[in-house]
């Protein structure tokens, strides 16, 4: 099969250029006679390019010397934990903001370490809505406040970034990074799993402010302690070589590909074109409230059963695919930066194709 | 430059056939439409990928249905908090073989969450040796005993297995797995880095019997418990699937070289080509006992100072590279499973005409 569109909500689709560069660099890396999968990660040749990386992501997301960059592995699973063990201090409770499957999984795992204070939720309107912000219900004694600032499940993404006042805002942008400016100073923390919109499975990028460092508990795992990645500069143990350069790569063709600006007007293009044809479509929905609808991920439910899974083999044969929702629950559509504007103009046509046949 | 001999302690040599490999398929991985690093890990092709990977592991190492085996991240520095964690259940203590460098990382590790009873040290010989089992010293109420079947760092390596009755015994083979046949039957739990014989750094297998699951500390962070991992077919998060997918690649190419006991060849004639020089040397020497040397990492010092910077110089200027010792101190020539005969046959050549120029 040829290249297909991969509306997988992640690993998902890489720009082609990567590719093709990986494949180019895969057996002699700039002529240092071995490939980048074999380095010593604290030779010379790496080490340019964890700089270089580091150097690039805080120039496209213009963040200060006030926050340590990170480079980690375990997903957002694992900051799940490494949030409250790292940010709990002497406190003993944490906000989070609920908006569904992701923030529940970042709540259990927080709750072996505090008590957690909903300030919010979205459970009244079945996860469909980002709880505005006058319903938020802080309590002032806590560590931090949480939020998943774009819900790869359930299709919720925050169009506005939230103010907290002292307190640290801790933001999961796995789905959403890199996909339009944002304003790193309001945050404590961001954390971002690399599988999405910077590069391959097995690398965590953590951006976190320099006075939230040195607070972890006693029983915080060596390794999860982010200090100690910080004093080492993400060399404490051998970090995840290869997953940073294919990160390092994406990052430049952010760069040249027009930067922050220009992934926000591709997000604000693909997505119209296909909540546009949800709206009006009398077989296809979206049940996210329109204010509140994620750019980068697009659940959507077929009306009337018994079509599913004629309608993945109607895609799958256009070679549209990764359509399944998440549970395998209705359908999703994601697209993160690397997706082609082709993309979402092939998957309206072949849906409207679909409706037309079945609607 | 083209192709080095690459002596890296990890990452280090791939076989060239993997990373012909990987290039080929880097685009298009069987027709799939997309590359491997964009298959997202729930889909059928990459099921297949670490499913085959899984069957090609317990093949070659001979692992019973009663062991499973996990595919994790964070390396063996994750493993030496996730080890105490998950073991020691109702017990307080754990027996500990030290052996050097990384035995002290593993016990300052598990010193937050028990009673580390060293069982044995080669402290006394400087760790240059493999203390013996009569001099084992074990705890009858420690939860497990733990060694390091290979110190990449001291170049000692244990040729035995050692007994330790009905406590599980724990290795750390980040550097000599697959390096040799072994009974893993003998083992509790057996922890490998995938860098080294494996693959690409950000993968960690851990080999552990099933009885040992289920007993983690109630403070263990959800994603550094084994049997949430074994549970969910290490899929309970993103795994590290290219990494994954190259170690299936490296187990092939191991299976097509003639499996453990080519390996075990290799190595013994790798290794005693370079041990047979040194210890003919006027200018270098290796200072491990010579029944616990490593077959695979050579550390080795030059007599007479300042002459270090010219013979690295002397060495890269022949292709050969990455023979920094750890931390910084004297040399070491690490030699994995991919490494070429050609490699040690280069390095001595040019060692000894290293040692004519200044010996």
């Amino acid at each position: 099969m040829e290249r297909v569109y991969n509306f997988s909500p992640g690993p998902g689709v890489l720009p082609e250029e990567v590719l093709a560069r990986v494949r180019e660099e895969i057996p002699n890396w700039h002529g240092s006679g071995m490939s980048v999968m074999e380095m010593s990660h604290r030779g010379k040749a790496f080490q340019s390019i964890i700089e270089q990386t580091e150097a690039d992501l805080r120039d496209i997301l213009g963040i200060s010397q006030d926050y340590r960059i990170l480079f980690l592995q375990g997903g957002g699973n694992l900051q799940f934990s490494m949030v409250p063990l790292n940010l709990l201090g002497v406190k003993r409770t944490a906000d989070y903001v609920d908006t569904g499957y992701w923030t529940a999984r970042a709540m259990d795992d927080a709750r072996q370490y505090c008590r957690v204070n909903v300030a919010a939720s979205s459970a009244d309107t079945g996860f469909t809505s980002a709880p505005a912000q006058d319903q938020w219900r802080l309590d002032p004694r806590a560590a931090y406040v949480h939020y998943v600032a774009n819900d790869t499940a359930t299709g919720v993404e925050f169009h506005w970034t939230p103010r907290c006042g002292d307190v640290p805002l801790v933001a999961d942008m796995s789905s959403n990074i890199l996909s339009r400016p944002v304003d790193v100073e309001h945050f404590g923390l961001i954390y971002a799993c690399a599988q999405k919109n910077l590069g391959i499975a097995g690398l965590t990028i953590v951006i976190i402010r320099d006075d939230l460092l040195g607070r972890a508990l006693p029983i915080t795992p060596r390794m999860l302690n982010y200090k100690l990645h910080a004093e080492k500069g993400s060399m404490y143990n051998t970090p995840p070589t290869f997953a940073i350069y294919v990160a390092g790569l994406v990052l430049k063709w952010l760069k040249n590909s027009g930067g922050l600006r220009a992934m926000e007007q591709r997000h604000a293009a693909m997505s119209s074109l296909v909540y546009d044809f949800l709206d009006s479509s009398s077989l296809f929905r979206n049940s996210v409230q329109k204010s509140d609808r994620s750019r980068i991920n697009l659940p959507f439910t077929l009306r009337g059963p018994g079509l599913e899974d004629r309608f993945i083999r109607h895609m799958e044969e256009r070679g549209l695919v990764n359509l399944h929702g998440n549970l395998g629950l209705g359908f999703r559509a994601s697209m993160y930066n690397a997706m082609p504007i082709e993309g979402p103009r092939r998957l309206v046509e072949a849906m409207r194709e679909f409706e037309k046949m079945h609607g």
